[in-house]
C-alpha cells in the first residue's frame, strides 16, 4: 500500500506537469478563457487567464486509480470507485458551467437551479452510497474523544447537505491564484496521513483503504503540479471544473474514512469562505431592515472573506500563505484528533 | 501525548503571533537591521529590516518544553533535553553572527573559522550524546526497506559531519522572504507525523519519543507564526540566529529518531542549496583549470539556487511555493517510507 501511494503521489505529479503545457495552449486555442466578473477586486489583467486548468489533476485522479488500485478491488462497495464517481460527477456541474461561460463569453454559466439540481443527485447518490457500504454505514466517528455516532437515518440528509455545502465552499474558495490549489495540497496530504493511522495504528483493513490513499496523494500531487502554472502570476485558472472536483474529492475522502466532522479542521477554510458569504448576505438583509436609517451595512468589505483580506491591503500572495499555514496547523490538529487522547 | 502535541501547537503559533510585534520592534530599536550584501540580487530595498525574528519560535520551543514536557523525563537521557540542547547551542552561534553584525554593521559577523569552530562543538557533543543514548545507538534506520544499519564508531565522525552539513545548509537556505520559514513549516509536520507511526504503528515507546513529538510540533507552530511576519514582504528576518535553530532542531530530529538518512527527502531543499554552492565553486575551479581559455565558468547564475532561479525571472513568492511543493512531496514519501514496502 504505501509503494502504491508513494508512486501514486509523483505519478500525478509528474502528469500535471507533463499536461500543463500541452492543455493551457488547447485551453486557449479553444478560447476558454477567463471573463472576469466586474464587480470583482481589481482582477482586470487576469480577463483571458484560460479556465479548466483543473484537467491536468483530474487526468492524474483517474490515471493513478486506474494503474495503481490493487486489482480486482471490492467492486461496486470499492472505495475508488465511490470517490472518483463523487468527485468527477461534481466535475461534471464545474465542467457544464465552464463550458458554458466559454462558449457564450457571459459571467453566468448554469443557471443556480441547474448547478443545484445537479449536485443534488450527486450529493444524494453518494450519500446512499456511502449509507448503504457495509464498512462505511451511518455510523460516523467522533475524533478527539475516539469514540462512533450512529446517526441512523439522519445520516442521509445531513450528509447530501454536507456534500452540497462543502462542493459550493471549495467553489468559492477558487478566488485568488494559488489558493485552493495550496490548501488542498496540505489538507490532502493530512487525509493520506489519516489512512495511513487507521490502517497501521488502528487495523483497518489496508485492502478496504487502500483505493482512499492512492487517491488522497494523487489529489496532493496533482495539486503540487497544477501549482506550477497557478501559482501567482496564475497562467491558468482551475475553473469550476477543478474546485467542484476538489471538492467533491475531499468530502468524499472525509465520508468514506467516516471522518465528517474533520472538515470543521482540515477544510476550515473553505467553510470560512462559505460562511462568510452567508454571514455577509444576512447581516446586510437584518441591518436594511432593523438598522437605524435602513440602510444594508456589510459585514466584510467583500465575501469571501479572502477578497475582504485583498480589500484591506493583503496581498494575493500573502493570502495563499496564510490560509495554508491556518490549514496546515488545522490538519495537524485533525491528524492528532484521530488517535484521541 | 496526542493532546500535549496539540496543545504544543497551538501554543508556539501563539507565541510566536504575540511577542512577534514587540520583538520586531525591539530589534529595531536596538538596530539589529540587515546588512545587505552588496553582490547580491537586488534586494536592497531590505536593507534595514531587523533580524534574529528566529527567537519567536526559539521561545515558542522553551515554553513548550516546559511547560508540556510530560514531566518527570528521562532526565540526561531525555529527547527534550538533547534537542533543546543541539538546537539552542546551534543558535547560539548563529545569535552570536547576528549580534556582531549588528553591532559592527558589516556584513561580515563571526570569522569563519570561530563559526566553524562553534559547530564542530555543538556537533561532536550532540552525536556523542546520541551515539551513548541507550534508545539511540549507532544503528540508524534504512527507510523504504525497514531494517536498521550498524554504524559502529563510524556514527560519530559521520554524524557529527552531517550536524555541521545540514545546519550550514539551513542558514544557505535562508535567503528568500518565507523561504525557510514555509519549508520549515512542511518538514516539521513530516517528523511528527513520523513520531506518530513510530509510536502508534511501530511501537516504540510514547515516554521516549513524546519530547520529540512535542517539538516537531512546536517549530511547525512557531514557524507558521513567524511567516505572519516573514512572509513577501518580510517585517522580520530570522537571521543566522533562526536558520541554525531550525538547522539544529531538524538535524537533531532525524537524529533522535535514528532516521538521518530521510534528510535527503525531508531536508531535500536545504540540501540542495549547500550542493548547489558546492558545485557552483568546483566547476568554477576545474574551469579555470582546466577549461580551454583558463575563465572560470558559473554552472548557475548564481548560488545557492533560489538566487539563480531569481535571476533566470522567478518571484520570491513562486520559488517560495516551488519549494514548498518539492518539501511537501519529498515529506509525504519519506512519511510512507518509514512504513516499509
Amino acid at each position: 500500500m504505501t509503494w502504491r501511494m508513494m508512486a501514486a503521489l509523483v505519478l500525478s505529479l509528474a502528469i500535471a506537469l507533463a499536461t500543463g503545457p500541452w492543455l493551457i495552449r488547447k485551453l486557449k486555442k479553444l478560447h476558454f478563457g477567463t471573463v472576469i466578473y466586474e464587480l470583482g477586486p481589481a482582477h482586470q489583467q487576469k480577463q483571458g487567464t484560460p479556465v479548466m486548468g483543473g484537467l491536468m489533476i483530474a487526468l492524474g485522479l483517474a490515471v493513478c486509480q486506474a494503474v495503481l488500485h490493487p486489482w480486482p478491488g471490492a467492486g461496486f462497495w470499492d472505495l475508488g470507485l465511490g470517490l472518483m464517481l463523487v468527485s468527477f460527477l461534481s466535475m461534471a456541474v464545474g465542467f457544464a458551467d465552464d463550458w458554458i461561460k466559454a462558449v457564450k463569453k457571459r459571467h453566468e454559466g448554469l443557471t443556480p437551479w441547474q448547478k443545484i439540481a445537479g449536485q443534488v443527485v450527486v450529493a444524494v447518490g453518494f450519500t446512499l452510497w456511502c449509507y448503504f457500504h457495509p464498512q462505511i454505514g451511518s455510523r460516523i466517528l467522533i475524533p478527539f474523544i475516539g469514540t462512533e455516532w450512529d446517526l441512523g437515518i439522519w445520516y442521509l440528509p445531513v450528509m447530501a447537505l454536507l456534500v452540497i455545502f462543502y462542493v459550493n465552499s471549495t467553489n468559492l474558495q477558487d478566488g485568488l491564484d494559488g489558493l485552493l490549489g495550496t490548501i488542498t495540497t496540505v489538507s490532502s496530504g493530512s487525509w493520506a496521513v489519516i489512512v495511513l493511522l487507521a490502517v497501521f495504528a488502528q487495523g483497518a483493513d489496508p485492502a478496504h483503504l487502500a483505493p482512499a490513499g492512492i487517491f488522497a496523494v494523487s489529489l496532493m500531487g496533482g495539486c503540487v503540479g497544477y501549482l506550477r502554472y497557478n501559482r501567482y502570476p496564475a497562467k491558468v485558472f482551475m475553473g469550476d471544473t477543478g474546485s467542484m472536483l476538489i471538492g467533491g474529492a475531499t468530502v468524499g475522502l472525509a465520508m468514506v474514512l467516516r471522518q465528517p466532522l474533520l472538515l470543521v479542521l482540515i477544510g476550515i477554510c473553505p467553510i470560512a469562505s462559505s460562511v462568510s458569504v452567508i454571514l455577509q448576505r444576512y447581516y446586510f438583509k437584518l441591518t436594511r431592515k432593523f438598522g437605524k436609517d435602513h440602510q444594508g451595512k456589510r459585514l466584510f468589505r467583500m465575501s469571501p472573506v479572502h477578497h475582504h483580506f485583498e480589500k484591506i491591503g493583503y496581498s494575493e500572495t500573502q493570502i495563499v500563505s496564510m490560509y495554508a499555514g491556518v490549514t496546515a496547523v488545522a490538519g495537524m490538529i485533525a491528524v492528532l484528533s484521530v488517535l484521541g487522547g
